[in-house]
């Protein structure tokens, strides 16, 4: 068996590189939009058929392969050594309506292309690795995110989600009988797995950090906590040239305080701080009208959850001295509240470590999005690898990172999973 | 003849000041909402028999009336030295979409018996008095405000509205040529009247400052000019996870600043200036994506034109240097722009003294909102008088002046034109 550092590999490895582009492509024909993007949806017919010719891939290069009861589809590299838990890999095959190419495929991709290229040349690894190509992470479909990973990790059951509909007004259940997946709600659900030893996720960026700082890897140090509110701030609708400036009670003018204000204390906290009004409704808006009504969302994110509720208490207690100081009323309504999970330090030396073998540049840094290894971190060792995003566009046909890029993560990967598999972790048990 | 200030008068005011209010009343049924407002839009059913009604109304109060080629209804007291300029006196018919009682309505009522008692009881005036339903005024079925009265005072012609549509489509010209009004854009219209001596409004305040300041009657000093702006911010949508607050090119956190901005420019100007951002808009805005793209109004309002050009250049001058600071592209878009109209002194004088008459307290107040009375000010002695709205609530079902406060804004018209048909200004030429 050759070691990572010998020279035949290197050519081999360049030739899994290569295919990993070309099969991204192919993956990118199911649900192809005519227009360039990709449109993958949970249980839809272009969904179904790339998880088959999934199966059908990882197969080919000789895995075993098949979907759990539920739609995801593991791929396993058995290891000679059945008292260690196997390492999982992978990453989503579901997209936003009208998405990119890579969130979620690179990682579905790059982690069959890397237990496929260790399998040819290296044999059966120590450890057993195993991929997983999960039925759904985005949630475009049934408002439910995560429902592949959710359910492998034991964090959503069937009772969670069966009888949520699409907006086509088709049940969450239904469309897994539709596309051939039976589950009864009766039963514990029985592929739950507890058996895995370290989870690890290879993922775009979806933000232009690595860009700006022109690193070529981002190492994951935590997935971030996130509230989202919806604020509704009340006044008097008033007519705009009739009502003297002194006996207004407007709440567009409240509410452009409150978002000057949100900024303000984001950008005094610091990184990995962000807090952002992206949706603001100014009810039945009319340019002679002052404001008597708006709403708007509020979305906080950061690594330390303390740090999450400091702010939200502060800023809220903030928003209400000024509605109070403005005679207006001010109601808010907690839409969700996720904790930060902590990545696998461990994991993340040995992707370091991979780094400084290539020779590649690296950070750590925060994910501000969500993942499939959000739902792993609190159950076992995580870890998640970012690759840069062109301009930070994600969730867009124009979504786009650069071959030598995507090469840079693949073989990233394939060195971490290798000392899992066969080289100096493989003995350690996770 | 008797004097106003004799007694049998007095009994008879009062019975005309409560015909008045069941008139006003009986209007309210032609275009009544089932809901409780009132739809009466220009050309339509309920607007025509209303018109209809009135000139029926007028003929039986003795005054010589008839529609206009437009649909303009006048009613004449003809006075017995014709070498004088009549006194024109009233208010509109139409109304916006489920409007209220008293917007307009009660101008063309209070009118109507102002003339109808001044005939009953004080016989052929010296000037001729003459009172005016206008078709419209609200510009709330054709995007042409000022209709009525911009025919009359030559300020708009058949050339500017006949090929403006409606919602559904229905051309000007239709929908009068439906309601039975026929006029050829190419023969210039030959009713504009160059031969009145001064014009004079009745109207609800449609604001609260006389209710706030416990006054009787408004005075009006002047209807504002107005500046009506779309301003557009444009800067990057990017995911509110992944983008640190620091990369961010946020529409809306500028827009935030702007609107700030706004309110205290205008609160340090003082009063009458009013500036307010009534519609704001958050392109494609998501909870968690940064805005790229903000779109508002802007509307300035100020009875000296000087104001409001000053106002305006400082605002934003203030608002690119915003968006500079912020990488941000703006692009600001005029929408209207009409002048400051001030009101007679000599007219508002009369006004004064008719409440010193009757002890009614009064104050001098500029128009925030326009009125026809703003395209008879360029082109005769022009004045307007305000009663009370309740809370300052007018376009709405929930529109209200209370009867007492009606009675009292409708005995000062009635002594005002008292003045000029037989009194003290009767023999003065206008």
């Amino acid at each position: 068996m050759a070691k990572m550092n010998e020279q035949p590999q290197e050519d081999l490895l360049a030739q899994y590189g290569e295919r990993m582009l070309h099969t991204l492509e192919w993956l990118a024909a199911f649900g192809a939009d005519p227009k360039g993007g990709v449109t993958r949806l949970l249980y839809t017919e272009p969904w179904l058929q790339a998880q088959l010719a999934l199966i059908d891939s990882m197969q080919s290069m000789g895995l075993k392969a098949d979907f759990d009861e539920i739609g995801n589809v593991f791929g396993k590299l058995q290891g000679s050594d059945s008292t260690l838990k196997p390492v999982l890999t992978g990453s989503h095959i579901d997209t936003v309506k009208n998405g990119g190419k890579y969130d979620g495929a690179y990682g579905v991709i790059a982690s069959m292309m890397a237990l496929g290229y260790l399998k040819a040349m290296y044999g059966t690894p120590k450890r057993t690795l195993e991929m997983v190509s999960f039925c759904e992470e985005e949630g475009s479909r049934f408002p439910l995110a995560y429902w592949g990973s959710g359910h492998v990790s034991g964090v959503l059951s069937m009772v969670d989600g069966a009888h949520l509909a699409d907006p086509e007004g088709v049940t969450l259940l239904e469309a897994m009988a539709q596309a051939g997946f039976e589950t009864s709600l009766a039963v514990p659900h029985p592929a739950k797995r507890t058996d895995i030893g370290a989870y690890l996720e290879i993922h775009i960026e979806q933000g232009s950090v690595l860009e700006v700082k022109n690193k070529q890897i981002g190492v994951v140090t935590a997935i971030v906590g996130q509230i989202r509110m919806t604020v509704v701030v009340t006044g008097t609708p008033n007519h705009a040239g009739t009502t003297p400036m002194t006996m207004r009670r407007d709440a567009l003018a409240a509410v452009a305080e409150m978002v000057a204000l949100t900024e303000q204390m984001a950008l005094a906290e610091g990184e990995p701080m962000v807090a952002t009004v992206g949706r603001l409704e100014v009810k039945r808006g009319t340019s002679n009208v002052v404001p008597g009504e708006v709403e708007f969302t509020l979305d906080i994110r950061h690594t330390d959850e303390r740090k999450i509720e400091a702010f939200r208490a502060e800023l809220i207690g903030k928003f209400k001295k000024i509605a109070v100081r403005r005679d207006l009323h001010i109601a808010t309504v907690e839409r969700l509240n996720t904790l930060p999970v902590a990545m696998d330090g461990g994991i993340s030396l040995e992707i370091e470590t991979a780094c400084d073998f290539y020779g590649y540049t690296h950070m750590r840094m925060p994910s501000g999005a969500g993942h499939d290894a959000q739902l792993f971190g609190p159950i076992c060792p995580s870890a998640m690898i970012f690759v840069p995003s062109q301009a930070g566009i994600s969730h867009s046909p124009e979504e786009f990172t650069k071959p030598e890029a995507l090469i840079v993560g693949f073989q990233t990967l394939v060195h971490v999973l290798y000392q899992y598999g066969y080289g100096g972790k493989a003995d350690e048990n996770l």
